[in-house]
């Protein structure tokens, strides 16, 4: 149903998965977490994501299980080694100048990441067969902020003002990243992943010319050599915050799927985007604010998107303090919403 | 010269001033704040707030001084104390329900900000003749996000939740907002400001129907109220991070005019946003990248937004760790351009 949806076939209802929909807010990932080490040996152990991955299909019956996993394994699999520390977010070994840069290691990212492809075939012989398996990986803008910045950041101004002071090892970098990404994402459509999505979690805080030419222009280069490679497989990026420039975004990378965060106008992207399925937008903070504001708010996305090829996402992950009541109801809600029949594309 | 631009009036050059030109990156300043208890007894300092006010303008020759003060004062105003602790950033006592919202203190707004309006009348005394001054205040939805959240925070997700949940005693507080933000810019337009400004510094975060609703319409209101009240003295508002939404902001409030972000995309601004003067929008991390970048991309700024109406500005505040000297000359840059003529509005 989500591959219909993403072929802009048309479905009886909007196929519905969320972003982070394995996590925090769940009880059994809470008991599950506590079985693993760190949050990255819970990524790298093949049994764990995986049964961390089934949770939320098990619990809410999504149409999607999105591989439980985080977008720094790349720069980790690259030797830029990640560390989760318990309530500060990632720490990462900064990469800040072209030896830096040179050092990173090329020669291993399946090696290293063999456990995340693992997971991905544990999870397909565990998933019905209706129920699509996303993979996903980090863009290369958003993974090489935090390599320069060694960390998170709410404005990434280090990354930010290294790109416009050293365009040219920013590039250097920028291309290395390119190369892993479609590794990463070819691996896991070699595995078993049925979509799969890139986020540029980060795209939204760069000028226009620096969001065309770090995040654009290698989400272009990214999939178009993924379509050539895995015609089959449908690919959504998530531009998050991109705003106005989600047309261009649209208009360069040939994408079947466009993930709207929570402040697009819809009936700005729907006159603008109109080639594409959109995903998304409700805002996480409907669902902490309960089932009923949460299904007032989703009626109002699919009023707005229902008659074209769209997918029932959240603006951005579930929220770890989120109630599973609310994420129940809102599941209810999507399941009965019943779509005119649309004409094939 | 920036009344004139306002104005949409010819000028010479483009009129220049930087968000946050007073503050930290400069030595004077840091001299100057060791002699200052916390941050809150600066603003609350005639004298000081002054002398931080003025110093960038003695330095550098901008055309306008912006004084140096905080959004926070309105609720500190209100009888929800504000404290800066060093390096934690500002912590209010949260506002969650309707009895704190019923609590506030209405009746002492120009009493408790007298030293604000008196830091003004100090500024105008020493200021050249040629030089505005802005006046500024938060706006109402920002300064609620504060108020409820009790502090600053990425996504303001308990603000959201709250306003999406109980919208009824969002909107009082959001009333009560709207009356002093009103009551604060014309005390300061009173006591001398010729130019005020609205900062929306969260206005990015919120769905489109909250944006109408908590971004746009109060700005509306504000502004037609001063427009009424002081049609003398331009008023422009930064939504920042509006993204496609700042085109439906600025026909439904009317300002002046509107600082764009940095993200913002000036080709679509120049024919999205045709009749209102633009400001901004170049990326702070550019100064951090030094004065070569700085003026690189400021060259890129004139290019595009020249032959309109337009305040070179940055699209956020100058950071901290910013060098003096690529401020300078960013400075020598705008102050060696040359606009064409263009007929009166």
């Amino acid at each position: 149903m989500l591959v219909a949806a993403l072929r802009r076939r048309s479905v009886a209802r909007p196929p519905l998965w969320l972003m982070r929909q394995a996590g925090r807010y769940l009880p059994e990932y809470r008991a599950l977490r506590q079985r693993a080490g760190d949050f990255l040996e819970l990524c790298y152990n093949p049994e764990l994501a995986a049964e961390a991955t089934l949770q939320p299909v098990r619990r809410f019956g999504f149409d999607a299980a999105i591989l439980f996993s985080d977008i720094l394994v790349i720069p980790d699999a690259l030797g830029c080694p990640v560390a989760f520390e318990q309530g500060a977010g990632p720490r990462l070994e900064p990469v800040r100048d072209e030896t830096a840069v040179d050092r990173l290691r090329r020669d291993r990212l399946l090696e290293h990441l063999a456990p995340v492809y693992e997971a991905i075939r544990v999870v397909r012989r565990s998933l019905p067969a209706e129920t699509a398996l996303i993979g996903f990986a980090g863009a290369p803008w958003t993974l090489a902020a935090y390599m320069i910045e060694g960390g998170s950041s709410s404005e990434f101004y280090a990354a930010r003002a290294f790109a416009l002071r050293r365009p040219d090892i920013f590039a250097k970098l920028i291309t290395v990243l390119i190369e892993a990404v479609v590794e990463h994402l070819a691996a896991q459509i070699a595995a078993g992943a049925d979509v799969v999505q890139l986020f540029d979690s980060w795209a939204g805080i760069l000028p226009e010319p620096e969001f065309e030419r770090w995040c654009q222009a290698p989400a272009r280069a990214i999939v178009t050599r993924l379509n050539a490679r895995h015609p089959e497989v449908p690919i959504i990026a998530f531009p998050r915050g991109a705003g106005v420039r989600y047309r261009s975004y649209a208009q360069a990378v040939p994408v079947d799927g466009l993930s709207l965060d929570t402040t697009v106008s819809l009936a700005w992207a729907r006159e603008a985007l109109p080639d594409v399925c959109l995903q998304g937008n409700l805002d996480p903070a409907a669902l902490l604010a309960g089932g009923v504001v949460a299904c007032r708010e989703a009626r109002r996305i699919v009023a707005a998107l229902g008659e074209r090829p769209f997918v029932f996402n959240l603006g951005h992950g579930v929220l770890p303090q989120t109630d599973p009541a609310a994420v129940a109801a809102l599941v209810d809600y999507v399941r009965s919403v019943r779509l005119p029949e649309r004409g094939e594309p």
